[in-house]
């Protein structure tokens, strides 16, 4: 998970993707950073490991000014944390410099770096990333559009990416379109933008999605934005069947993105309270109030509570604080880690039947304390419900998902994992209901296609890893599409 | 406003005190500090500028250890932000070392230092807590016990402090109580704490609130905990009638405590949401949706959805991210400030008439802009309910309100704050309503007397500030004895 | 060991201070602060540990700015490095703003800090110069001056300081003139410092020295300066004699001061060149070279050799980047922590009989490394000459000498101290020859009495000390009165 | 200029480089950098902004550990001093990890960058070292020996360099040997430095030269040494001539390498003096003391002074804190910059005709100051020596001279000279007389072919840049061979 945030015209240019990137923040939390066009024509980067706040100040984001600009937030990584994978990388190609900022995940990296390699190209850091400039500075082509596109062609996996040059901004989202990316207008500029959100703080207005496959590319003297779509051109050309499938990864709206965001042609929150309701018709309970586990889960534990009209309460407080040094006492405090995030309200949980939402259970070892820690304070019933299916597969796409051994529904039946969690009853909403919700007004969408990734809750990928995931898709896999609820009795 | 915790007895007592000033970390971001007694029976400080996690590493905490500590987090000051003023203080008495804590307000704080000055005494910084210590220095009394009751009788305002000797820890409240102290016991040790939350992260039971005018004297050697009330013993002695009014603030459960918290007696979940109920029968509208700003108008506005039946829905998102630096555009973004903090979920909102509650108006500019923003997304009508009265005086007890003339019912009666917000309706919660809501359950309290201290309603102070008001009190005070409701229309 | 600056009108005091303190760097390396009256008349400060260099920055310093100001660089503490003690120390006293730096050692500060304690005072920190503080806050005066005259009075021990107001600037020494303090003119104002290579550096004209006794007031309205002598004025009142022995303290010329400073009327270089020259009268031998050790040793070795007709050879080289890191390497380096800072010229050295030449002999153990690394590199004798007496005796007036068992001179007669050393030959100048070296030109000295302090040498205190030397002076003590040279053979 | 230090066996292989780039410090204080190899085969690198002592400490040092190492400390950049540039390097080369550091400047580097960017190359900095890397990295051959050979020979100009793998260490000398490197003995293992005072500091041995265009390969598992001339055996091959022409930069004696250190057979110290007595020779004068500028013009002076007869004094006192943070007041300090380092002994200086010896003038401007400060505390002659010829040229071999027009000597004769320092006397060694001392005791050298670069004297380059200085070749040019003393009448 990455961030994303460039303008292609702007006073202060910096200052702007400064907050673009605040606004993205929730997307990485481990790096930062901002290359600039400056007046002169140069690019200058300046970033650093920390919040967006951290690694900027007035006075590095007024010395950096810029007329454009492309920024970069970041999750975590394949490869470590090392400096040199903090985006945006830079390079000069072509005796040009070139600044490029990338979210999601290349899939056949491996190789690819190694063909390079074998070459005689010297690889900086880990990021794949850097491969892709290592493409580009291979290509005989001369314009970037097309180095972009023939680097981008060799790439299999989620590429959502943004290039800045002196003269020119393109913007790409690969064709089975994984990671969002939206386009703004600001004054005379483009924003690109992973989330609509970031389109807000500036006082952007939305235009619309970089679609599957597209390929836009914004001149920085005219502010003329030109769209392609490279990989239907390629297929024309070689008269192969254009791609229609999609994977948008149906996360971004679960769980990453925020929920005041806009992605896709839809709202995250309505999303959010549509997968409650629909669960709600799914798996109805008896209980005395609903809650949520916050953040993600409140839009799903309210959208639950209207759909079966038990009472939505706030149950557990969330503590603001919460930083990167963990310091844990040496003598024993019951569920100590939750409760260093949240606290329980004891008056409102206490004698009550509740319903417990969230959006998704991935290891399970939070809820199980959560759970705990309500039957602690008085919880008589907890029935926890979840927002999405269960999540079985690990996702190669850019989503820092744990091992596959470490997923709870790998090894566990629901049942099993009802009695792990230590829940009354445990429902999940089922892949159906929640494609068909996804679905509508869904922008650009083919309705008769798969338009949605959801490998990881049922391990078909789209690519390479369709087969390896087949092979060693033991029970697990097959529980997968089993029913998902279990009562206590 | 501050945060105080204390622990008598523990194998890692900064580490707990660490964990305890963390849950505390909402009353005050400015500075953080820990003495610890440590096995040598020697005070060790350590205190910087920053969060309770900037400040502390856990390196720092590990050497620090101790067997017993006092621990502060500070809001913002008088005097300013210098470092002699970030607590715990300390300084050598009696040739012990001691380290004292404070949250509140020494009214009479400028004669007190005068008088002190005068007579060759040197003070380091502009707190009020380095003149407890003068005061004790100064006394002739040997025991620390007597020597903080002799100083306690000679200050007026708001005093909640903890002293920390290497054999013994002291605590205290001023007898009107206008801040919260509470007794928590872990394993063999007694814990204090500015709030219950404080207690359920280090895994503390709750025991009682320190009583107003009560002063505990805990040995570090026995563990005993003896209870004395001097002021009443004082006045016993001059056979004069003891106190029994009391002057609670109001705002700590309304506002500044963690929504988690048992305060007197009461959960402040409880009482936000009894209170957005009763605002809800006071000042019924017709509307589509309830909705708060976050977060502490949650609780007031799931009361008022709950007893209103009008659905509650979240349509304004928080910025988790919002820091220190503070960095606008030169270019004019509109609402720009709340939307860094704020954004509206346009989806949620769009098309609406929307109940938007908060726990109270102060300077109003911030409430002005998120009802612009509402608006600009589509809201049809924005009706305004606020959980308290109109906040028409200034605080002289701990809570850093704006001068008298920023405050925005100063100046302003109902109609003409309406208008100033640009709301369709504005209604506030009554004085009476707000009492009555306030006094049930309320511990230790004596249903005939004043319980809590209203001041910044009503201007009614309990002490020298009683005239003050009185003299400047124009329109605006009686002002605020008025109906609070005006229709657009 | 400190050093002390401060200027009574400048545009920029700030950063003349700054400089004034850069130049007296080799006087204390440990923290170092300045105070500055600004154009408010408000008293600012800014201080920290390391050197002048790492403490203030371009920035601080503009920002301080300033039209009077007074500065410190600190060697080492009793009492610890902790901040509290980092100078200047700032307090209220009678209703005024006041800074204080101060030089020198109080040796009755343990019993004026129980008695400030006992009344009530609270002290921070365990410096000296606070005492002074309490001191003067005490007083019934009203003018500084005469406060501080009257703390003077009760003080013992040597104490040269600076004293600043918002309306005037006082400087002091004490009667027995320990340490130096100099006058400088600067445009229209007046310079204090301890060296003059301070008044060097800003373009200042050197005046005079502050005189024994003598306290200086300086108007910073009118920059009129006013001096007075207290204690001469007291013993007057009094009818007792008035003071006329003095006790500059000799190693200021050989060994701290600057070589290029002026103090008491003299030249550092030329006292040393001519100490030099009288040791190669008292001991003289034959040799191929004279080499020194740097830095202090120079001028003796070059005096040395002049009046030998020996050759002067750099056998030494220093190292110009040992910092405060020190890192050995677990395997074992002959001779590694000397070679860190000194490293022989074995081109130079060897086969050849050295004269090598140092200022003084305190633990030895440098000395003896030296000398075991030049025989290492092949120096065929090696004679060691010494530019002062033998150091038997501790320093109590501001020198952080080493506890009494680790002077060598205590425990070792010459001959076992040349054998400690490995030298083929050691002499010392006896204290009769230093002392005649030294009177020559002594500003303000009378010749009849004593003008130096040499009680490192003779254990000859001038005060409450005198009985303690004499009473545990063993055979250490009267060695130190015998013959100081003893051959190999 | 840059310092370089590997060790190829040793336990603790970072704290003993960290010691060996602490004695280099004065070769550059810019950046420093170490990377190790460690236990698990594992190059790790550690590096950053500043002096050694600023970049490591303890902790790193201890965490670094290592087995094998190679460190760096970097003077100045071309190309600025980005962190790109920070050495040592490190690379992925032919799937082995790779650290490669460098002393000297590549003249070709221009070409060959672009020739590398061209086939697909992607550089990161600006540094020479980088394009070795990419040189060997493109190579076709298998072993590192052999790429490094077949990129070296792809270079021109100043190549000194040391390759660290996880399997070998490579030292390499360009054929033309213009930087030293010498080799020592530690244990069973080989120490690499730039000069021998690094040896000394961790107790290794010296052994001899790495030989011009020598490249020496040690076995990081047998620690044997193997010692090949790739320039020589291609000439061999080719049938061309080997070369016997040699460029050891004379500086490198003269002003750059410490004096206690022994190159290319030789003192730099003996040498120094060697100068020094030549210069009396060749320019004797009348006067009472010989004085040096610190420090690299004391052992010139001293050796003026020994061949003259004339006193040898310390006439200047160099400030040993001078660091980083220039701070210039705003009012006029007359010499300021000069009295920031240096300080005069008045009365050493007062009355006296001074002879002033310094290694080299090249802007002349501190100088100027200098010989200022001289007249102004009582010198009545000044008369300065320079112990090397008039600089005239820019150096392209590692040093940073500033710009040709900012030379003294290119727009000046030594008359003009004479009269822009304000000498009474002006003279240079000739480069005659220089080249007579130097090649004396040279190791290795032919004393029939030319062994020294003395282009920055005459111009005459030995390479692309020959032509280059005869075109621009003015006045400047053929003056520096004219005759160099003038007297002011």
């Amino acid at each position: 998970m990455c961030g994303v945030f460039a303008l292609s015209q702007a006073n202060e240019a910096a200052k702007l993707t400064f907050l673009g990137l605040f606004a993205l923040q929730h997307r990485g939390q481990e790096s930062a950073g901002i290359t600039v066009v400056n007046p002169n024509g140069q690019l200058v980067t300046h970033k650093g490991v920390g919040l967006v706040s951290d690694v900027f100040n007035p006075e590095k984001l007024e010395k950096l000014g810029g007329t454009a600009s492309v920024g970069h937030v970041r999750y975590s990584t394949a490869g470590g944390g090392a400096d040199a994978n903090i985006q945006p990388l830079t390079a000069r190609i072509a005796k040009e410099p070139v600044a490029i900022v990338h979210n999601g995940n290349i899939v056949n990296s491996h190789e690819l770096r190694e063909e390079l390699e074998d070459s005689g190209s010297i690889l900086q850091g880990t990021a794949d990333t850097e491969i892709m400039l290592h493409l580009m500075a291979r290509c005989r082509n001369t314009s970037f559009t097309n180095r972009f596109a023939e680097a981008a062609a060799l790439v299999e996996g989620a590429l959502t990416s943004v290039l800045l040059t002196q003269h020119e901004m393109l913007g790409y989202v690969d064709p089975l379109g994984y990671r969002p990316l939206v386009i703004g207008k600001l004054g005379e500029g483009w924003v690109l933008s992973s989330e609509s959100c970031g389109l807000d703080l500036v006082g952007a207005s939305f235009e619309r999605d970089v679609r599957p496959g597209e390929l836009v590319r914004i001149d920085l003297k005219t502010q003329e934005l030109h769209s392609s779509f490279p990989g239907e051109a390629r297929a024309k050309e070689k008269q192969t069947p254009s791609q229609s499938r999609r994977a948008r990864c149906v996360f971004e709206h679960i769980y990453f993105g925020r929920p005041d965001s806009f992605l896709w042609g839809q709202s995250s929150t309505v999303k959010r309270t549509e997968l409650g309701a629909a669960l709600a018709q799914k798996a109805p309970v008896e209980a005395d109030l609903v809650m949520a586990i916050p953040d993600s889960g409140v839009p799903i534990a309210m959208g639950y509570a209207s759909e079966s009209g038990i009472p939505y309460r706030v149950g557990l407080i969330r503590n603001h604080y919460v930083g990167r040094t963990f310091i844990e006492p040496a003598q024993n405090v019951r569920n100590f880690r939750v409760r260093l995030k949240l606290n329980p309200v004891k008056e409102v949980v206490r004698g009550k039947r509740v319903v417990v939402v969230d959006d998704s259970i991935v290891r399970g070892t939070t809820s199980r304390h959560i759970i705990e820690l309500l039957r602690e304070v008085g919880a008589t019933e907890v029935h926890v419900r979840i927002g999405s299916p269960r999540v079985s597969f690990p996702c190669y796409y850019g989503i820092d998902t744990p091992k596959r051994r470490e997923l709870l529904a790998q090894s566990f039946d629901t049942e099993a994992m009802r009695e792990f969690l230590g829940a009354d009853t445990l429902a999940f909403l089922d892949e159906e209901r929640l494609t068909e919700v996804m679905n509508q007004g869904l922008e650009g969408a083919n309705q008769q296609e798969q338009n949605w990734c959801t490998a990881c809750f049922s391990g078909t990928y789209q690519d390479r890893f369709a087969q390896r995931a087949s092979q060693t898709d033991g029970p697990g896999g097959s529980e997968s599409k089993r029913g998902e609820e279990h009562g206590r009795n």
